[in-house]
């Protein structure tokens, strides 16, 4: 861990309304012997007590329990290495000569899952001529039921090895366990964090430590705040290289698969240097929705995509309807060739 | 409006890291401008100033833009009169004999929809028999689709209005506009205000004018505090008569209609002092779920149940699912005699 | 009610694996019985029973009671007259000589409230003058709390009927409630339903008889499907001016007041030939976030925004840290129309 | 994986309502391709397409793709060995003594996490002399923050060890990844799954590989399907001694830290055949609301509970806010030793 990656949160405390005098110098006294200084409001009715600086959040818990407390409210951020008050100006995640982050925009495509050395070659090919410059493939999948193909695994990561110096593609595929990382990145040129596990603290610590470049998805009921801690366990190992991804997250509303929150990419780079991208596939599960989707991303203010792409959708082992058709995916690139200079980038 | 609710709200505002000397000092002659009493705490990293007593929330929203600022946060509760700081005792409401908020549990019956006399009286009298002491019917039904059974309105009024002197049930039904406000009260013991009408601010402040008995369901997706500040607008308007309904939440999940949420009941006893009751039928949506949900109610701390009956729930012409058949019924009410005594109440 | 908008919608019966042979004929007398044609699909396990056909879904729920069946899976869609298969060129909603639908954008803006006829007439004619073409602003405000400022009422519809007529603004306001649609209708070119009031159906009535045009907001916890089903509720009373809006949906999320749902653009240009607009101020509720918002719904395919905007944000009665200043909508009108060519449409 | 354990799921197609006939003749043929046996029925408007018996989902997706097809819908439940189909009867999980699933109920206690063995043991016995007969301990933390306590790890699952053999309680801990699933087997009776796990598929298949007991707690966004599911990954590797785990999901409510679904209870008791337990204290993130809570999901039909406890919870290293003092604890368990028999259990 760095040295300046200690959680510091300021804290208020909130008396009850009945709260008597020697309770309130109670939790002043509290305050003070854990270390810190107290600031007391007094009001007509609420007397609030602010501890300001460097405090740790967990020890401060205990406060709740004294009494005449009514309750505490955290005051600030609880990831720092990611937060733009650490570092104001945006980092560029460079990999192989494709920059994410950067005026020019990254766009990743492929298949769901790899199904064939053929399959995998011919989609590479053909996004490679629409201006994609990455693939994505999955080799290991993680699937909600066992029944279903769960990915081509070790076999998989090789032929991606072979597509990259063939083609000179970057390629990306998911990793799922902590043993995986090395092998998965001697194979690929960035690492994926599905959604599924971005709470995965084992997995999010190993890929800390490999210093290989990361795509963290969010998690499909993860807050914003949620997936900038779990960058902080990438960060807080020594491992700066990290693209947040927005890929929908869980609601009520059932006509698209999730939600895709549109908002988090502005308020993402409010609040952190590292590039967002979006990925429209998943995020509504239908293929007829990505392009008005991605288009809209890039809009927002995105610094790239992750499309889900295959020669033979109605074929596909795996999320088919979600994929968009070669010929469909390079319309898509043409558009947004146009659209891209419209909101001041470029593909 | 009662003098004494006037929105206090404290508030906290949080300055950016970077604030300058002179940007503080702008907030805090801002504060001073506004008649208010700032209290600045310094930090290492953060100053916070507080505002403490009798503080205008929208006000105080002004001072979001002065340069410096990086957010607020409000202390305390935007209600007033229905808060337990306001009013530490329970409030029971008392209806013709019937009291909600008692030891005693309350329980409310009946088919979803008045559909013919024969139809509410057979439903009153099995329901009377096997324990309850209000009848719930629905005269006026607010429906999704314009092509659905839209009740039977007046006529419905009536027949609820005989059957409560011949049997001397209370008597409860919905109110959907302020215009029924007058005819329905002159008909009915206590006016319902639907899930989807619990922010219709128009209803609201005619309920309360009416000093009629109110039964204010929580909007499927209105937070706790929001349900408060609705009964805000009827108690504001010198109606104290209100009796809260917890009835589902909508969420993600869909194997019931929406989530009932359990915490709700001891969250709500904990901030306010009027009634709690709860409709298992519309939150599950099932039967067959309706009396593990009903049963888990009145464990967690429930005054009261509201659930739909119906003779023949096939037949029924609208909510049949969910409706329970009479003799179900009446199996329900003798578990909920066993269990009322376990958790301190009786039925 | 017109002739044609008959619910109608195929169904489904699932029986249980356990189901016995004559439970099956059971099933299919009844259906029978009520004047439908069964469809028998019996498989190894399960047997299905598709009842296809001019079927009138509440009749049929009664079927889930009889002995055997499992389940029922309603097939199609519950909305008739605003559904693509109904017509399937898109409509365009004409008031005034501003289109709504069609290949020119359509901009509403203006402050969330009427607080002086000198802040109304400032608003105004900036937005004008930076391509706006309508006029929105509260006279009517449904406020969560009772204590919070309520509109001018009357006064402001005045001011804003004195407008339109001076600047030649389209003019749109918010009904709350069925007694005061014609008032408002007298006043302002459109009637606008706010989130809360999108299942007020009395309202939805009253308007459609109205046939004045009308801006049908999505609720904050309606599905997609439901906003349709609303919109049916004026399209059945024979009016046909309806604007569907898209203002965002409550998730856990909280960076942002609510989700703005994205995808529902294209997900409802599929479905209806009802004009789309979005409000990205009330998805917000931070100005910082309202441009690449805006942005991103045009990109969609949006046909339209409805933008608040607020001479002194820092001194708006209500709303103002999601109002944009009147030079900040400025270069938001700039840049999109920089953007609108670059997605097929025009500003 | 068991022979029987293919996923088999039945499957309609619906076609558009313009499809042609040679479109409805073109999906027949693909489904005798596939090998299956189409059933078609034809509507006045729409002609469905059923697909009965052993038929392969992903297989079938492909057939979305073919034209005239307007969607298609799934019949059936994608999980086998953990439906009630598959097992009417309860299954009982008895771990060392203590059974899940029986009539008596089964309740866990213990602290959030093993900070000493002073303090495991002084809260092991007092949970033990309340009646408890399952001790829980994290040892290992999945923390949203990298700067928390992470647990006290390989020393911790030691004192657990010594706990069980001293004072013969059933001893449970959280195991995070697949290669810590045979040292913590070695040392605790049964393995957690969290919530943030519940979709770690290379760490389901590993525990149903170790045929060890599991408590396999529900994700926090995850349907009660998906649960299921989750469920399948671990009975499909022949370990079927699973228990289920409800712990709150998540909505927009945020007065408690997750919303408990007590309806789950009722639904999977009613959908399979493997015991329910519920966790009051995650679910409601607060102490003081637990033991309605947990009074509740007793009521709705729950197997047992898992309570967090701590002897001086503002001392706690991890939730002290949600942990029940030993005194309170105490008090719970007298009030289910009451209600427990109101339900037909014991305790």
């Amino acid at each position: 861990m760095l040295a300046v990656a200690q959680e510091e949160k300021d804290m208020i405390v909130v008396m009850q309304h009945s709260a008597r005098q020697e309770q309130i110098e109670g939790v002043v006294a509290c305050i003070r012997d854990m270390g810190y200084r107290p600031h007391v409001s007094e009001g007509e009715e609420t007397t609030i007590i602010g501890i300001i600086g460097h405090s740790a959040p967990e020890q401060l818990e205990r406060l709740e329990f004294l009494p005449g407390v009514d309750h505490m409210v955290p005051i600030g951020k609880p990831y720092k290495l990611g937060s733009r008050d650490f570092k104001p100006r945006d980092t560029i995640v460079g990999v192989d000569g494709v920059s994410f982050g950067a005026r020019r925009l990254a766009v990743i495509a492929g298949p769901c899952a790899v199904e064939s050395e053929e399959q995998l070659r011919e989609t590479a090919v053909a996004i490679q001529a629409s201006g994609a410059r990455a693939l994505r493939a999955g080799a290991f999948k993680p699937r909600t039921s066992p029944y279903s193909f769960q990915g081509l695994g070790r076999a998989a990561l090789e032929m991606m090895d072979r597509l990259r110096r063939d083609l000179g593609l970057v390629v990306i595929t998911e990793v799922l366990t902590p043993d995986d990382v090395d092998v998965v990145a001697s194979h690929v040129d960035i690492l994926q964090v599905g959604a599924r596990n971005m709470q995965n603290f084992s997995l999010l610590q190993e890929i800390g430590r490999s210093g290989h470049p990361v795509l963290l998805k969010r998690g499909m009921s993860a807050t914003v705040e949620e997936l900038l801690m779990s960058a902080e366990y990438i960060l807080a190992n020594n491992n700066n290289r990290v693209i947040l991804c927005e890929r929908g997250i869980r609601t009520f509303e059932n006509s698209t698969r999730f939600t895709l929150d549109i908002s988090a990419i502005p308020v993402l780079k409010h609040l952190t240097h590292l590039p967002v991208i979006v990925d429209p596939s998943h995020a509504t599960g239908k293929w007829m929705f990505v392009a008005p989707v991605a288009k809209a991303a890039i809009a927002a203010g995105a610094d790239g995509l992750m499309v889900e792409v295959h020669p033979r959708p109605s074929e596909a082992l795996s999320d088919g309807p979600q994929s968009l058709r070669l010929d469909r995916f390079g319309t898509l690139m043409d558009e947004l060739s146009i659209l891209a200079p419209a909101v001041g980038r470029t593909l």
